[in-house]
């Protein structure tokens, strides 16, 4: 288990970096993260290296015990190359220039850039390779924050314009893909075609759009497969990583994950996106990064005090920054390094806190963190070797969620809130999920979810035919099968291919207006009351062919009409839910198949915001529980564990206050 | 009665043509619209023209009987067009081009556009003005739509400068005329006018903002006027139109449809302006295109299904398609064409839905227009020569509109609001009332409302008093004759050139503020209660001298002050209101004035969300009753009455079930 | 006293001028304001000076005893300079220009303007420097309205550099001031910087964007020093004045303010800032205009009416003008002038009010201002050589105002809100207080509050320090002593440099989010209930070290940690506030800190909105009641006190209606 903090020396005094390292040894630090926005520091004008600096700053952690990982600062790049290039810098969908001055201002496809990228990484690696006390690389920061996956500059019309011909070939093929028949936008070759911007208003074609999200993304990949080469033939044993955001949409993360040696989360559970703080999010975070590359993985920043800019976020209150700490390791992290050391005094993140504050005095923080540090201590010997292993999976498609980013259908709808309600159920319920792409092996699991599979080929309808026959179940919903892989409309009747999977077809439907709702009853007899379910965003009207009606509606033109259906296939099931779910109905729904495929935990707290997780080795089970409700809050835990923070054996009653944290094992160990 | 609607065959295999047709003739269709979209598909590359597809499609419907309007598919020229002329985009006020992708993308203004056009448009006429099967054409699509209506590029800015020249011939004129004297914004030459684009901050001299769109304004017009050359002179015998948008106010519609043969209409009543779907707001659109040429028009665009592009608009329940179908023809839509036939797979608009969904497999949209199409083989022989008749009319002028956009007083407040209000009253009270131009013939009407008339000339004033001299009764409001015609105010005291005929004069005036209201009672000794009615937006504080005080303000500082009054004038009278009257004042008010008028429906029934409205025709009266509520709704229909859908005669209690239609004649035929 | 209006004599035929001035004399007006933008008036073409017009004009005022300050018409610039000089414009952000059409469109920095001011300003004061009519001068007009205080063009770039050159020497320096090594943003020379304008996202370094607002500020005041030379060279005797904001904070108006002979302020009290129509924000502009200079200042502009452009705001009732006009006066204002004359009927400011509504007849506004003038009468030879003392100040930094413009720390927050808060209290009390610059001599109030000092030097510090030293007392309150004066964060431990003087230390702190509150609890045992206050935007924790505890937290995590502090320090004390206070804790607190201070009114009237505010000369206390209030209120004043309209003894019960205004000296008088 790797424990540290991000550590930018080069905006201290030399003279402190003693001071610092020393706190940090005995906080049990063991990593930090260096140089991720160092170049100047590094080659103040082309090819000027200075590098002693960072020699010294290498061994003195050397010597405090402490390993390095080093970013490559290229996120950044400075302003004496962007004066030499200044078509480096993206443009807006406007044809803005946007310009120097924060970071992240350099077009993925500019020809001149790599250039100098080659200079230095080539540079830094050369120094290091062999350096023992360095265990790897981070490659640039946070590929596409900020809103910048996208330029829509002329290099990236150029770019964009090869890639094209490179996947249509024709450019009749391309006009036939997209449907540019309709309102005449037909090309006569590739050369016509632009970058999606500004036009009369912004309703570009679908099939264009995605096709811009899908080259956008791939230049972030191939961008970062230049550094990968670099890194990978100089220094094959160091691990190379990218520090991803989690739900962040505009990058097919299994794309950019997939060379790396290990998926790096950037997480701040007090900087959550327009919704109260709430341990959900972070979790679904964890679980999606665990997804990535199916493997445990690395956090190379963890909040450490109130995050912030211009404004400032909420403060974690005491106890807050452990708790969601054990909660990374509890979902696969192995390295945790905390964003930052200490506050910065200058720059545009003068609010984004550390563990010190400005006055570098060591605090309530930094006492926190010294505990945690201790704790890990103790419990990195378990840990070492445990992953995470769960019986159901969300497959969750990039596609697809670009496909409802184009066409949201309901005003601000997100494919992403579907996949987060599922996610949350499993949360609340102490049962394991994974989060895993189309291309991911299904058979491992009891149970998948495809939210929103709007889109989707042949191979994949195929694919998931297969696993539904040898006794696979599968979970379907509203716009499931309605698209080509192109992203026009399937000529056939809905849900296209999945119409003898799903045992039901579909004519009619439409949206659920915002702050209206339909109401559902539950058919198959079990529960309290089958009555008094709501539903909102979408109705389809299904017309039940072969399938069992789980559920209908019981309002407006369509009621009696199915809302859930569950059709035998083969050996398994395949269920359709035709609307989104309110809370309560989603978990009657789910409860239902989980019990039938077994995707259940073993061991429960009965509360919803005190969070159980488990991580397994050989026959130890690691249980993680964690206090996120302000209840004082008791339960029983399987007989014969073991406290692993004490070595003590567990109570048969164990009480666990606010932001508390348990973490036990079976008693094999 | 034309009936039928939007095909567009390029989007479709030729293969499926036949069996679209065929439903289609099921359906009772008689007429289709093509080729709007379809530039490229005839001419894909400069003078390269292929018309055998579509003489084939042509041949087919005339096969089944069905007629075709051509489009001229001039909203969205080609990309190689484009590429040749980049000048030949828009621009917004930014100076941003407004580029490839959807459509609306060329300059009204621009020189190279019209001999493309005189090209396509020359050799589609030549091909079909003989072709008996081809009724007419629409020219181009919606112009404005999208925000269209104004440009500011360099060539727009020349011929602003021309126009103005023509208009002021001195530059001294011109900088009287808007008072560029203020901030010191005088011009010395037209060479130094630009287009209203960004300036400091958006408030630029009104008299320029409305030259400006006056300007743009004609500029369509003129636009157009080239497409009508080219088909007039080669085919007179076919009809010209263009389908407007209703309440669009971008265009003076007056002046558009004055070349035309017939108005043409799109209408959405589930894509209705941010408001709840209503019957209204679409018999608003009705009843103004109807007044753009004082005739019966098209419906060249109905919805079909769910509109929508990237969101989708609320789904027409069953039996709503039907019921707007109808308050389209009880309008005075003489020809319904449904957009579209089959709802696209590709393009923006995937979600713009048609009679067919996109598997295009009938189903139940299909199965009402079918019913439709059925019932209007009955009522059709009715419907001919009919017209719509009425004895009031709401006076639009799109110069006061346009005032209010310049200038809305209020927050958020526009001239359509009034028009709005008035509109509405009569539709609720089953009373038909024409909205018609300032330069119509007033003589027609019993009683003529004229809402926010500020901007007047002398003619329009004097034609105003000669009505009510003669016994005409005029409403006017807040704001009446504050402007000149170049948008100053007049230096005299208010209501400027109308003191004389309303018996008024006002010194002071202020906004009633958002949420805020102000108390009025009525002073005619007629009603329940005198007091407890409420009014918003403005008041005016009227200083009566020889007018009867219809209702007084009872709040404020201006408590007792005259809210309506009422001053005879020759044979007639004209009514001020101060303010803007809740929705029982204004039905308290207009009762009064239409019982004085006698413009009152001759049959009633007693919900305001049945709509009852008449075509006549010699000596036929056509009723339509219509139920916008979701209510049974039941009632006595005039003795004698006859069925049209049946030819029975009507009972004597009549019940009609919510989206219920009934459609029936007196007993004269 | 000056009593009078703007006067657009040339927006109005010659012919009007007689009336025009005759019922100014009518309404004992004896100062106008003329020709602020009238360049073109004047100059036509380059050179063609035209001042026949003018001279007629003042000769008429002279007649009529009205004398005359005299704009400079710089503030727009007319378009044939502009065509000469197209970089002369205002650029965005984006770099979109911003055009001609409105004013203010001219770069402050620009090159070519400043001989083109030369020739004109320098005819005008040629021309009238011995005018004995003509008192004085108003340069340019409200500087920096409509956000034209930042310019992002070539010139202001290359002025930028320059600027930073003479700031920094080094670019070292400057890299170090900023920490541009965050991010990477370091610079190699000073050509490398440019402005502020959009980047990636708008996130620019805090010490750049201070130094960016430093550099507009001062470039407002050496463009308005080119003014003030010309005619302070040739018109000694003249005054010369700039109708300033009041609580605009773009720039910093003591600068601005201290070549000027006076202050001047422009106040429209119907034209709140997203707020209702109150007396405080209007009372503020005042005492923040007296304090610009430490004296008495004009009101160049007062409203006169409606005020509004495109939407109008609420028109002021019967008797508000008078009131809002005194209100003026009552916080030291020797001249005041309405705008405007009459209503403009051209321009985009068709909307904003004059005296006289648009026909120019008088109405219910002549009357009022009619009566205000002989009042004035009466009363001036009292005012005259009166002034405003007072015992309280607040220190109003604009270093620390844009330090929260850049960085709110909550959203929303704005320094000037803490302010007004402040400032509010005593208005409500009637006790009088001025708002002064941090350069401002403390040793003249009993005691001085410092909002948010966040950023603070040395040298400001330790005046701080010695004005406690000698017995002052300061207030001081969350984020004092957080900065450095480059905007960097202090390494320290907070309150910084106030350690001492305030007797705490913090090291932990965050914000409370909007909607949510925190508990207090008073424990100085004074008050009815010590508990039941409540705070918002921020907490600190305070580690006491040495001082009272005045109130403490009761809720959260840091429930009993101190809110407010008091630290007794050499012969004063030092107040410190971790929060925003309610207003009953801010009230309660304040009113603590007065009795120990001894800034209390002399005389009281009990009604938070009567306003009671005191001008002095010699012996005299004038003493204004204002009654902002619905209620009619009664109260005693001070024996022996003489109604200055009347020169009647009051009575020992005096009552005064909504509007009513009362101005009463001493018996002295």
């Amino acid at each position: 288990m790797y424990f540290g903090a991000c550590y930018y020396a080069e905006q201290w005094p030399e003279e402190r970096w003693e001071r610092d390292i020393s706190l940090m040894r005995e906080a049990g630090f063991n990593l930090v993260r260096l140089t991720e926005f160092a170049w100047n520091k590094i080659e103040r004008s082309e090819g000027q290296f200075t590098f002693d600096w960072l020699d010294r700053l290498i061994e003195m952690f050397g010597s405090a015990g402490i390993q390095v990982i080093l970013g490559t600062p290229t996120a950044s790049p400075p302003k004496w190359i962007m004066d030499r290039h200044p078509d480096m810098y993206k443009r807006d969908m406007y044809g803005h220039v946007r310009g120097f001055g924060t970071r992240m201002h350099y077009c993925f496809n500019n020809a001149d850039y790599p250039s100098y990228i080659r200079k230095l990484v080539g540079a830094m690696t050369e120094r290091y390779k062999n350096n023992a006390n360095v265990i790897g690389w981070q490659i640039d920061n946070e590929f596409g924050c900020v809103d910048t996956t996208w330029c829509y500059c002329d290099t990236c019309k150029a770019a964009f314009q090869g890639w094209l011909k490179r996947k249509y070939s024709t450019i009749d093929a391309l006009n036939e893909s997209w449907g540019t028949v309709v309102w005449n936008n037909m090309y006569n070759s590739f050369e016509e075609i632009e970058t999606p911007k500004l036009t009369v208003y912004q309703l570009h074609n679908p099939g264009y759009q995605l096709d811009f999200r899908r080259f956008s993304s791939e230049a972030v990949c191939r961008f970062q497969d230049i550094q990968i080469g670099i890194i990978r033939s100089a220094a094959p044993h160091q691990k190379i990583t990218h520090n991803m955001m989690g739900t962040f949409n505009e990058i097919d993360y299994y794309k950019l994950a997939k060379p790396l040696d290990i998926s790096g989360l950037d997480v701040y559970a007090n900087f959550p996106d327009n919704e109260p703080i709430n341990p959900y999010t972070p979790a679904l975070h964890h679980d999606m990064t665990r997804g990535f590359k199916q493997a445990n993985y690395w956090v190379l920043e963890h909040q450490s005090g109130t995050p912030g800019a211009h404004i400032l976020k909420v403060t974690p209150k005491p106890g807050e920054l452990r708790r969601w700490t054990y909660q990374s390791i509890a979902h696969g992290a192995d390295a945790l390094l905390y964003f930052r050391w200490r506050t910065a005094v200058a720059g545009a993140e003068q609010h984004w806190h550390g563990i010190l504050q400005h006055s570098g005095v060591p605090g309530r923080k930094y006492d926190e963190v010294r505990q945690v540090g201790a704790e890990l201590a103790k419990l990195a010997p378990h840990l070492d070797g445990s992953i995470v292993c769960n019986q159901a999976a969300i497959i969750r498609c990039f596609d697809n969620d670009w496909v409802f980013d184009i066409q949201p259908h309901n005003p601000g709808y997100k494919y992403l809130r579907q996949v987060k309600n599922y996610h949350r159920y499993f949360i609340e319920k102490h049962t394991g999920v994974d989060v895993v792409s189309p291309t991911a092996d299904f058979t491992k699991y009891n149970f998948i979810i495809l939210p929103h599979l709007a889109l989707v080929d042949d191979a994949l309808a195929d694919k998931i035919y297969r696993y539904v026959e040898i006794g696979g179940t599968v979970v379907m919903d509203f716009r499931a099968g309605a698209k080509l892989p192109d992203n026009r409309m399937r000529s056939e009747v809905l849900p296209g291919p999945f119409k003898k999977l799903l045992g039901i077809e579909i004519d009619d439907y439409g949206i659920i207006p915002e702050g209206e709702s339909q109401q559902l009853q539950f058919l198959d007899g079990k529960g309290v009351s089958s009555a008094g379910y709501a539903s909102s965003i979408w109705y389809d009207v299904v017309d039940n062919k072969t399938a069992e009606v789980v559920a209908e509606f019981t309002s407006d033109y369509f009621a009696e009409c199915p809302a859930v259906t569950c059709n035998a296939y083969g050996k398994g099931k395949a269920y359709y839910i035709a609307t989104e779910l309110d809370a309560s109905a989603r978990t009657r729904l789910l409860d239902r198949i989980c019990k039938e495929t077994g995707a259940l935990p073993e061991w429960n707290v009965d509360h919803p915001l005190v969070e159980v997780t488990v991580r397994r080795r050989e026959e130890q089970n690691i249980y993680f529980v964690l206090n996120h409700s302000n209840d004082l809050v008791s339960f029983t835990p399987p007989t014969g564990s073991v406290n692993l923070f004490t070595d003590e054996p567990l109570a048969t009653e164990v009480e666990l206050e606010p932001n508390g944290v348990l973490v036990f094992s079976n008693s094999l160990v």
